[in-house]
């Protein structure tokens, strides 16, 4: 695995664990999912609120071939891509995934 | 890691790649996630069904303390838990985590 794969891998896996850390519902537990092997890292919320269950993605990112960071869930208000950006992951290497491939072009990040 | 944790994750993933495989919706990426070290095992669907997006969990399973599987999320019409006690593992080390930990004891499965 590359280097830059790695260092992104770190990027990632803190900013997730600073979003974990930082939330606090009763009853529910955030867990954040490390799958390095086919290079998938999320932040999922797992509970009762109420009498509702809850399991359900908060940020979903992956590591496709060539490095470019997909993020393929974001649940919440944080601008994550920026966040990446300030955390050292350049634009160039960042695709909206949640985005239609035709409005990328748009959006300042990777196309793919 | 005791063996049965590793006989665990091992049949928890080939179910997950099975149901993966079984599955073909255009633009849909169905993504096995594993992470070993945490224990936690899921299906993912990602993509464009028309024009909505989709990432959202199929199932997600985690070995707990105890080498108990607990079954965080089901959103199928598979009868999973029967499923993977015919795949062996006995319903004693199965939890049904979408029920209220005080309904479990009617499920047939373990309360935790």
């Amino acid at each position: 695995m590359d280097k830059k794969v790695i260092n992104y891998q770190k990027i990632l896996l803190s900013f997730l664990h600073e979003e974990a850390e930082s939330k606090t519902i009763p009853d529910i537990d955030f867990q954040v999912i490390e799958d390095i092997r086919n290079n998938h890292f999320l932040l999922i919320e797992n509970g009762w609120i109420e009498k509702r269950y809850f399991d359900a993605i908060v940020f979903h990112f992956q590591i496709k071939t060539g490095g470019k960071v997909w993020i393929l869930a974001n649940n919440t208000d944080v601008l994550v891509a920026e966040e990446l950006v300030k955390r050292g992951i350049p634009s160039a290497d960042i695709v909206l995934g949640f985005h239609a491939p035709s409005t990328r072009q748009y959006t300042g990040f990777a196309v793919a």
